[in-house]
């Protein structure tokens, strides 16, 4: 067995063992029977009521942690500390949600008085929604992450299809919505989970017409594939798709080598954290000529002390050295990787240098590496960098670090209104904050529709619309 | 020639006097040499300066009201007071839009001091969109209709491809916009306009890559057409697409008889008004089987005493009479239309008496005639209905008469919150109004997405998305 994935045999077995059995099909003659009173009674809830829903869903959370934590650690092989943080992250999106839709103005009234009419618009739940558990958070982004928290603080009903490579930890999850709902009394309908390692139930119900929106987290082959789905139906749906994205870093002429030093240790860590595996890994580092080889040698000097963690599957583990490899294949790049130790463990990490001419030229060094890797490319000035901008894809994020914040060349500023959904100025783009001015999105591919965003409450709007009452006098 | 257009020849002459040419194919490198340098620009101004671009372009159209007017009733064959109130909508949406985004709060903010930095989300322009002009409002859903007015107020670059039917109005419209952009010293590309009687143009923009949003106001056919244009371009774009509606009536048993009398009045000029020529003319009546003769004579009695006007052009008034027809010779349906006077203009207008059973298995009936026309139908009670709107697709509106304007029946409360855009009550449905609360919209096909309104400030948001600024400390 390689490096990368040797400390979580048990994710391997998780279908191997039978342990987990796909959800059969006569499953769904249950849920027509029952979705379209969960749903109306689940609407006519008051915000308070998905409020108290959505706070005792994160208590049984709390009650059942160790045994989520136990399964969690065993099918993704990420560390305990790894499932404090996306446990933290999790139970912090529930209570901001739950805080958030009590207090959301859920209606817009005006009254004419001289045409004798009141007019009340009020935002309602959009209707069922199906979520696709995602690879790389078997927490924050699947069975109650963000999505389906998102959708239940709408009042929409949810139907889950567990990630197959964590069915374990989303069935312990799935197990705390369905006891909160036993015990609030609401119908058990308001949450569904199925099971499957095919693309079955996936279909099945972005096709459904009683599915009213999708939401998604994972590749562009995936999720244009369910927005391909939605917009061929007879009655179209919307789709959010949280797909790839390169995430750009930008490194000005204005540092000084002290700082150089600071950001090429943070952005190492940024690379690496949990094997990179995050939508917002830093995956195209383009530093100004005047720092390249000093950031280059600081860069690689950071990576060396950093030690490897297993990748959440072999499958994603042997894409991720494909991918590398193919990178590392084109003509004219300069690869960088760890040395293997004999732990196997030390690594994993690639760097690929390269020139911002190729990066023009070779649209496989723009294409999303899912993994501790990144692309790396000096530039001369930031005019350069226009054309490789207009050539690239929407971006969830772009880092810049200067220290002039407040006069960021119009090359970025431009990119950045045009294609990415957050510019972060003196950071890296991993850690997301679960707070209204989050904005988790970007041209696509970096999601479906720019307009919305996958973090923060402003993702419930996603799945509501509204509905205007007139009444004349 | 026929009833129904024989005043408006000179509609008819749009095209064949060769008054109008359409744009020549060299037009698009002149916009793609443009357009990007322009939304650049656009981005950048303020809502204030936006504000006062608006302004500009409403005080232009009243300098020129009297020319407008004049091709406006010459093309569409509207009269001088449908001109007064369409142009006062028009001119009513482009303030209501221009003293909203100056008040909107563009930006939300979130400072976490624990962590050293500041978020900040800003509300910024999606980009070019291309605007379709729609056969009925020659000016209040064309040229600088509402869709027009959002993009611009969101800080969108437009290309408006004219209707073909009244190219000329869309001319005098265009030239007013022009002449603001100009005077204000901003790049003429803000706003394109383009003139075609082919599908060309609105072909080759909604596959342009510059392109990131269209709005349309038409037919299911043409709306869906472009939803799926967009949703197969390389990068999918957001299409807002206004389409059909039965707009159904429910007339409940509480009325009192006199109350009966004054309904079947406005409901009469509803159907008929500007020959019904509106996505909410009301084209289906469901009556109390209590109310249902008197008002079916109440209502035969009161369009008898309407006058016809002509329809916007041959080829509207041809297929609403293929429309009637096809209707009319459903087996089991009761035709009443008006009797064709000397001079040809009484009547146009038809109603297709039917029962509830019939609604359910004859979709023919619950397809909208555009015109004036309504299908009619006694029900025993609320129930009855309940199959009837599970088959019926989504609406723009439903319209509720009743004495118990608190205790809606819950049939009719469920087919509102899952698919109708806006339920009036005691009132008909034609007549929208330009305010926040408004909500013109509706489940698919009424329109293409529940989740945004086409008319009022709200619609701004068609044509917005957010990108978020972090900053570390």
């Amino acid at each position: 067995m390689s490096k990368g994935f040797r400390t979580f045999q048990a994710a391997l077995n998780t279908w191997d063992t039978q342990l987990y059995f796909p959800t059969p099909t006569s499953f769904l003659q249950d849920w027509e029977n029952n979705i379209q009173e969960a749903q109306k009674r689940f609407k006519a809830t008051t915000p308070t009521q998905r409020a108290a829903l959505l706070l005792r869903i994160a208590s049984f959370l709390q009650q059942d942690k160790l045994d989520i934590q136990e399964v969690y650690c065993r099918e993704s092989g990420l560390s305990k500390e790894r499932f404090e943080s996306e446990f933290a992250r999790l139970t912090n999106t529930i209570f901001v949600f739950a805080e958030h839709i009590q207090q959301f103005s859920w209606q817009k009234q005006n009254i004419l008085p001289l045409e004798n009419k009141t007019l009340l618009k009020k935002r309602i739940a959009l209707g069922p929604v199906l979520v696709l558990g995602s690879s790389n958070f078997p927490l924050a982004y699947s069975t109650m992450g963000g999505d389906t928290t998102a959708a239940l603080a709408a009042g929409c009903c949810v139907v889950v299809k567990a990630h197959p490579m964590h069915v374990g930890t989303s069935l312990a999850v799935a197990n705390c919505v369905k006891r909160a709902l036993q015990e609030l009394n609401l119908p058990d309908r308001i949450f569904s989970h199925v099971i499957d390692n095919t693309y079955a139930w996936a279909t099945t119900f972005a096709k459904h017409p009683q599915i009213q929106a999708i939401g998604f987290t994972g590749s562009i082959k995936g999720g244009r594939a369910l927005m391909d789905l939605a917009a061929q139906r007879p009655r179209p749906i919307p789709v959010f798709a949280e797909m790839g994205s390169l995430n750009p870093v930008v490194i000005c002429s204005d540092l000084q080598i002290v700082q150089i030093e600071t950001i090429a240790q943070q952005l190492a860590r940024s690379i690496c954290t949990d094997a990179g595996q995050f939508c917002t890994k830093p995956g195209l580092l383009l530093v100004d000529a005047t720092h390249f080889e000093t950031f280059k040698k600081l860069l690689l000097e950071a990576l060396a002390t950093l030690v490897a963690v297993p990748m959440l599957h072999p499958d994603i583990y042997q894409k991720f050295e494909a991918c590398k490899r193919q990178v590392f294949q084109v003509k004219g790049v300069k690869p960088y990787q760890s040395n293997v130790n004999q732990d196997g463990l030390k690594g994993l990490w690639g760097i690929a240098q390269t020139t911002p001419e190729l990066l023009l030229i070779e649209s496989t060094l723009l294409e999303e590496v899912f993994g501790p890797f990144a692309v790396l490319s000096p530039f001369e000035n930031e005019n350069v960098l226009q054309p490789l901008f207009e050539k690239m894809n929407g971006q969830l994020t772009i880092s810049i670090f200067t220290n002039n914040a407040l006069d960021i060349h119009p090359v970025l500023t431009h990119f950045i209104e045009e294609k990415v959904g957050r510019a972060i100025i003196n950071g890296v783009p991993t850690g997301v904050s679960v707070i209204e001015a989050m904005h988790h999105g970007g041209a696509y591919p970096a999601s479906s529709d720019a307009r919305f965003t996958a973090v923060g409450p402003d993702s419930i709007l996603r799945f509501t619309k509204e509905v205007c009452w007139q009444l004349h006098q």
